[in-house]
């Protein structure tokens, strides 16, 4: 077993992990659920990059966000334009695409945030993800067909459930730490109060502990565009030659633009025209270079992408709710379990996943008498920033890591 | 020509201008066009309420946003299910809706901020609409058919021409102002830079001379939500049995959310689940009560508004452009030869309309020397606020319209 867990990259260079392989498991048992089925035959893509140490004691899992998938670091295998990533900005990344970097390259390799010469770093694709771990595209083994709609409302607290399945088939009891980035920071939220007593320590970044209602409407409209594209059939779409790209763009153009700020937009766009002086009154092509910017950022994204795992995990990072689900609507006694220490960095410009959401958090894990540091990072690029400034993150992760903590290694 | 013009209030309730009537009126020649295009056989839909003085001097233009139309104030005698109003809260004002109540009916009437004691109010239906204003759902008396997408790209210059057009048949040579809200307060804008020397007073409200490149992205959003939807058919669905209403849908949803404030959403909705107490693991059902909320206002939304119509409408109010239009780019130039007295209004919460756009048109106002007062009301419910703060706008506007000014009454 610990064969299949050493480091897998085959060439190094300074401050890379080199090129990695997906690996897929398949779990042996049925994944039971919150909203009580079970799901059969899972699999699950992972990767990993560092190497396990003796007393498997230095495990960091990080967890995607909604469009990402297991290939966070290193260069993939893949072919280039097959590569993905969480892709939020992957016109600033054109040449990480084409190289196959993974979604967090930056922030995981030697020297790095997630330092691979001290740590094992593990990241798999989600629960009802499309990247090779079981979603609505994989086959229904009871039907011979894929799930479609047919496919269970998973929820964080699953993708962590299947987290932790992963992990004891690699023999890891405990985990070090848990870091992500939005959704992928509820998983590391999830991951405390659920395992509270197998994490050491968590870091969730531009994240928070219930979704702001406002962006409970951003996901339900993206949503709605992609159950509104006649396409979407219901979401039996699979083999019949036709999906609902048109509503997929749609999404993600919502999406991409609540994960910018609107300083951003302003420092990037402005109101440029594209490729012309003078508006060329055209009612639906575009015009302004943003609007040709939202067209080309949707036509990429459905390239990669199944709708039905945007509208599974959009659902579920709406649902995700400590409060609700372990503290009967009280945010403090939802943490009163947590053991672990806790890491919590904003962004000041982040509407989508505000600095007052993250705070809100960091006073509820005190008042529970919890040890968490929370760092807000002024900086105007919105959401995106998580991906973005990973230069300012690095040395609150590698400090929060290298202090005593239960857990250190 | 003056008989149409007079008060058609059929009876006054303190307050209120009555029951109106819609009228219209058929332009006796072309309308010369931005884009290079003409337009024969023009058709406005307008309203009027109090009484045209006999010198004419009295005379206030309101002008509607995006989704409203010609009845801004009283009783409509239409069906109430018919009746339209901007509609952005039309579910605050469902007693309003039942009843035919004009849009701004809060604002227009005796004693109000456009008191009908005194004022004579114009206000029409704009170009492009499809209220009784000729828009892409009118007959193009070329092939007999509705235009559809073969409609001109219209501008909000356009728009205000076509509102001089009816002013003149109207036997109106000056305004004493003109008012709007967003969109409409962009026709007050150009309504004093196109026709400087006949407007003495404009009160662009919760507007801007140059949408943000964010609300570029938003309104490019919405088209495409439209024309990403297969009964769109190119813009030529009328008569088809099919309309792009799913995509209709998906574009006010996204309209409504900008129109609302992170703040308002949360005071309004919060994380409140619909119709349960516990998460029902639906895909597609609505569970948030803003989820069914926005349900709601896109179901009503469609039923009471062309497609078509709202995607040339936006195209206007994101071409806007002063600077663009009249100052080589440069803002202060644009305005320079501006005559008339100007009062912004801003609303704290508006992130669509911020108020750093309106203290940007402020202070280019000032470097030309113009005369102009800029009040930002500190309010939590974003865009919304114009329809809704009435009470805290009234004095503003009656301070502004009483106090000395070159065509004061």
């Amino acid at each position: 077993m610990i064969a299949r867990v050493t480091r897998q990259a085959s060439s190094t260079a300074a401050g890379s992990v080199g090129t990695v392989d997906t690996r897929f498991f398949d779990l042996p048992r049925p994944l039971q659920l919150d909203c009580g089925r079970e799901l059969s035959q899972v699999r699950v893509a992972y990767e990993t990059y560092g190497t396990l140490s003796p007393t498997r004691n230095n495990v960091i899992l990080v967890c995607h966000a909604l469009s990402g998938d297991a290939h966070a670091a290193g260069f993939s295998r893949a072919p280039a334009a097959e590569s993905t990533r969480d892709g939020f900005r992957a016109e600033e990344r054109d040449g990480d695409l084409r190289r196959g970097l993974g979604w967090w390259d930056g922030m995981i390799g030697p020297g790095k945030a997630f330092d691979t010469n001290r740590f094992f770093v593990v990241s798999s694709n989600l629960l009802g993800g499309c990247r090779g771990t079981t979603g609505p595209s994989s086959t229904n083994p009871s039907t011979g067909r894929p799930y479609g709609s047919d496919f269970p409302v998973v929820t964080v607290a699953d993708m962590v459930r299947l987290q932790r399945a992963l992990l004891d088939e690699l023999g890891i009891e405990r985990l070090f730490a848990v870091a992500g980035g939005s959704l992928g920071g509820m998983q590391a939220l999830e991951w405390a109060v659920q395992y509270a007593d197998q994490v050491d320590n968590i870091i969730p970044i531009a994240s928070t502990h219930a979704l702001q209602p406002q962006g409970v409407a951003w996901n339900a409209i993206a949503r709605s565009a992609i159950t509104a594209d006649p396409d979407w059939q219901s979401g039996h779409y699979y083999g019949t030659g036709r999906a609902p790209i048109a509503g997929m763009g749609v999404a993600r153009m919502v999406g991409h633009i609540t994960y910018l700020s609107a300083v951003s937009v302003n420092e990037k766009f402005g109101r440029r025209l594209q490729d012309a002086h003078e508006i060329r009154y055209r009612l639906t092509e575009p015009e302004f270079e943003v609007e040709s910017y939202l067209r080309h950022q949707a036509d990429a994204f459905v390239k990669r992408f199944d709708a039905n795992t945007y509208l599974y995990t959009s659902r579920a990072l709406s649902y995700f709710d400590l409060a609700r689900q372990y503290g009967g609507g009280r945010l403090a006694d939802a943490v009163a379990g947590v053991s672990a220490r806790t890491l919590l960095i904003a962004f000041s410009s982040d509407w989508l996943y505000p600095p007052s959401g993250s705070d809100e958090l960091a006073q509820a894990l005190r008042t529970a008498g919890k040890d968490v540091t929370f760092h807000v990072i002024d900086a105007p690029y919105g959401h995106d920033c998580f991906l973005l400034e990973e230069a300012r993150q690095t040395p609150m992760i590698q400090h929060f890591l290298a202090s005593e903590g239960r857990g250190r290694t």
